[in-house]
């Protein structure tokens, strides 16, 4: 990947989209700025090891007595048998496989604590795992929203313009996957639009289609094209966001996934969507125990097809009104549950996808926000490695929000100072600072002011921090119109990172060709 | 306190403002109510023993070379004397005193480390120290502001709205203070009005005068009124919220203000307000070492007065856009400051008041919540145990809304399930739960589900957790509105808690012939 460039590598600020100038304007965080997060403050822990043994404990049971389900893929079938795995056909190509306690964990044991998603643009390349964490944009919305037009089905110009309004972002670290649902394109062909998005608009790492084999092998076969056969068969440059069908069910087209994104060595996210009461136990001691026996299962059969291919271990809690039949999202009861899946999953030492800004309301209002921190904080403090849905989510994951993407973008800034901790050494401890001009003094234009106000504090690009009379002159402007503003001026600034022509064809025509080799599918 | 009442006791529904009925309606967590929370999880700690130690030892530092300036109270600088600090006098009516290393801290050690706040109701009230967290309203606005009159000076009548809002929420414990200034009533006689607000419209603990010496004996007098002086004398009904003034003065109004609380054997807190940059370092190491050093000095000076008085360490860390120059409220160094803060309080054993929902937004918007919640969950998280401004901050502290309020109870309802934590029992991990009926199979009927579903979740009153479908149909209303119908709902509802006659005539009494005594003063 060299040679001619389709586009100037160009503006910078620009491409930031933050239109203010570089002086006396709010939103400038530039020693914040990092392909992915290294965090600086421990994960928030909240039991202890007895609570967590028991936990586990759990979860053997579950997968040592009830077992789980298999559907339509026997090869699957074949590997789990291969490894120990009790298995009892229980139907047409159905079979239930029990695990004696143990067994799973010992096959996770080849799978990496960390690893490297590349990006085309390798200084956008991750780390998931360990200390680092990683942001990415809401996803699987089949509606958008915004202030203008209200709530519609998504389209590509949609999924196109959330890849361009992550790119321009600095504080986003992942391109995501099916940021909104391309509904404008035959189901059977949009994974080529989608992938091809992220590939031409974004120069950070990306997920790939999950829905159907053929297609997890489209994604995995551009991203050939894009890095070279040889380069994809050593390093993991995507990854596949897999769904169990809880409880404790995966299907065919799942493990068939699972198996063409490893088999590749590619990387893979194992998540099962536990609502509450549904389909887990109410309870988040139990709710965790099944989000850790059905993702340890979908995560081994990765070490099955191929040892050493990067897997996450992931977890979507919810909780539901019970009294409505409602899902609930940023509830408390969640929050807490992914603080748990966090030391869980340090106990298993895997790299872990967690929460997100989670919300149910229908607007970018006061609700959407305190639901939005109540999840991210979670996932923030409970280490998560990995963390989809940190941009856009709104109504229950139904709508892609513009507002909602730029508020929760500016809060991933926020983030990025908040992990970054509380450095501790004589400089910061500041003692002269006071000594300077002592009690009763202010200290605006002390040395260790001067030496420290570019970086001490986070600054927000889209927050209203002015005196109220100034905010009311300007028109009382709430945060939702403002994000309103923002997202048109970061879209009408955006430039396309630079791809090399030849690469940029080669993916178009494997596109053409795979559009014409089937007809339209809308299922 | 018997006999006759001027109210009923009355409908217990209504008087929480619900609306609702008992069945099928979001906003009944009757199992979470209690009159203080008591955590069950443990406090996030950031910080490793070293960093906590350097702390320390940067405010051991700071008193022992710089020292504490005192102004126009010999009889406290006598005190500090007499216990051992190094007294200079600077100026007329002005002394510095240094204290050498860890004699502050030893003069703490008669301080409890938990103690109890009593409400006139005795189920009402509060301890505070320890795994006891105490959520009050927002304090010292002098704006209020709603949807329908935007921002104006307070009132008594607002006052007095915002106390029986508190009253009526199930998920504050105390009636706070200055919830909003009375500017209505002249400043030498409004003190009077706010605690009479407080005893009759709410059966809570709250907190007195500190704006003047002898407005504080005034609010410990109406105390013996209410509750009996040698009830008073014996135990902690009342306190006082004192502010130093930062960086490292304590003038003589906070420290005669002190002595009366503390000679009196009543409660008081030692609070810091630390702009970072402007009166602190701007980093946070700093700032705490800074918050110990000055707070540790006042909450000495109790001790000195009285042994054994109630003293709660404080903490008011906020930032600044040193581009702008405007104060910045809800961002995350701060909130990474409070975890500090809570650390060192349990280093000192003491109990802390610590954070609350800052913002500088001035609407209930998106940006209010954000900030919001970056600031009280940390207030939450670092074990605070009473947590001032839990409700209704605005535009960094000027104004007090009506929205903003109904919002954070609400939210404060979502703290009292997220400190209950994660309870492991056999119960709670429901492995029979997914046993009875298997994979892919839904638990909404499960024995499981039917026994826990009326705890398992917070319910929020105010969220809207509905289909986009009905929500739509019912006028798409953001947050801030339906806070807004709330408050106007909650206020028609308020019933009095009702109060001795005998005791009410004493208070109207004293009240009176206090005014009668001194000509109005504006100042």
């Amino acid at each position: 990947m060299a040679a001619s460039e389709v586009a100037p590598a160009t503006r910078r600020s620009r491409r930031r989209g933050r239109g203010e100038g570089r002086n006396g304007a709010p939103g400038q965080n530039p020693h914040l700025e990092t392909p992915f997060i290294t965090r600086r403050i421990p994960p928030y822990d909240i039991l202890d090891d007895d609570g967590l043994a028991r936990i586990e404990a759990a979860a053997d049971r579950i997968l040592a007595e009830i077992g789980v389900e298999f559907r339509d893929d026997p090869e699957t079938v074949g590997l789990f048998r291969g490894a120990g795995g009790q298995v009892r056909e229980i139907g047409r190509d159905r079979w239930n496989i029990r695990f004696e306690p143990g067994l799973v964990r010992g096959l996770l044991k080849t799978a990496p604590a960390r690893f490297t998603q590349h990006a085309r643009n390798p200084a956008r390349s991750v780390e998931i795992g360990g200390d680092a964490t990683v942001l990415a944009p809401s996803y699987g919305s089949p509606f958008v929203m915004d202030l203008d037009r209200g709530r519609r089905y998504g389209t590509i110009a949609d999924f196109e313009n959330f890849v361009k309004l992550a790119q321009s972002s600095p504080w986003l670290h992942h391109s995501g996957g099916t940021i909104c649902e391309p509904t404008d394109i035959a189901v059977n062909k949009r994974h080529l639009d989608m992938v091809y998005a992220h590939i031409r608009y974004s120069d950070r790492p990306f997920l790939g289609s999950i829905t159907a084999p053929e297609r997890a092998g489209d994604s995995i076969e551009m991203c050939r094209i894009l890095f070279g056969a040889d380069f994809v068969d050593r390093n993991c440059v995507i990854m596949g966001n897999f769904n169990t069908t809880s409880p404790l069910v995966l299907d065919g087209i799942t493990t068939r996934g699972i198996r063409a994104y490893a088999g590749a060595g590619q990387g893979s996210i194992h998540l099962p969507f536990l609502l509450g009461g549904a389909v887990a136990p109410l309870t988040m001691a139990g709710a965790a125990a099944q989000n850790l026996a059905e993702s340890m299962v979908s995560c081994a059969l990765t070490q099955l097809v191929r040892p050493g291919a990067p897997a996450i271990l992931a977890s979507f809690l919810s909780s539901m009104s019970l009294r409505s039949g409602s899902p609930t999202f940023g509830t408390p009861e969640p929050a807490l549950g992914s603080l748990v899946m966090g030391q869980l999953a340090r106990r298993l030492n895997m790299p872990l996808r967690c929460a997100g800004s989670f919300c149910t309301s229908k607007l970018p209002d006061a609700q959407a926000m305190q639901q939005s921190m109540m999840s991210m904080m979670s996932a923030v403090q409970s280490g998560a490695n990995y963390i989809l849905h940190s941009a856009g989510f709104l109504d229950g994951l139904l709508s892609m929000s513009y507002e909602k993407f730029m508020l929760d973008a500016d809060l991933c800034g926020a983030i990025h100072a908040y992990l970054a901790g509380v450095q501790v050494t004589e400089d910061t401890l500041g003692v002269e600072a006071l000594a300077e001009n002592g009690p009763g003094e202010h200290l605006f234009s002390s040395a260790h002011t001067l030496r420290h106000y570019k970086t001490a504090y986070w600054d927000s690009a889209l927050d209203d921090n002015q005196p109220w009379e100034t905010w009311d002159e300007q028109g009382g402007i709430d945060a939702a119109t403002r994000a309103n503003a923002r997202w048109k001026a970061v879209l009408a600034a955006y430039d396309p990172p630079p791809i090399d022509i030849a690469v940029d064809e080669a993916l178009q025509d494997f596109i053409t060709s795979r559009k014409a080799s089937m007809a339209d599918a809308w299922y």
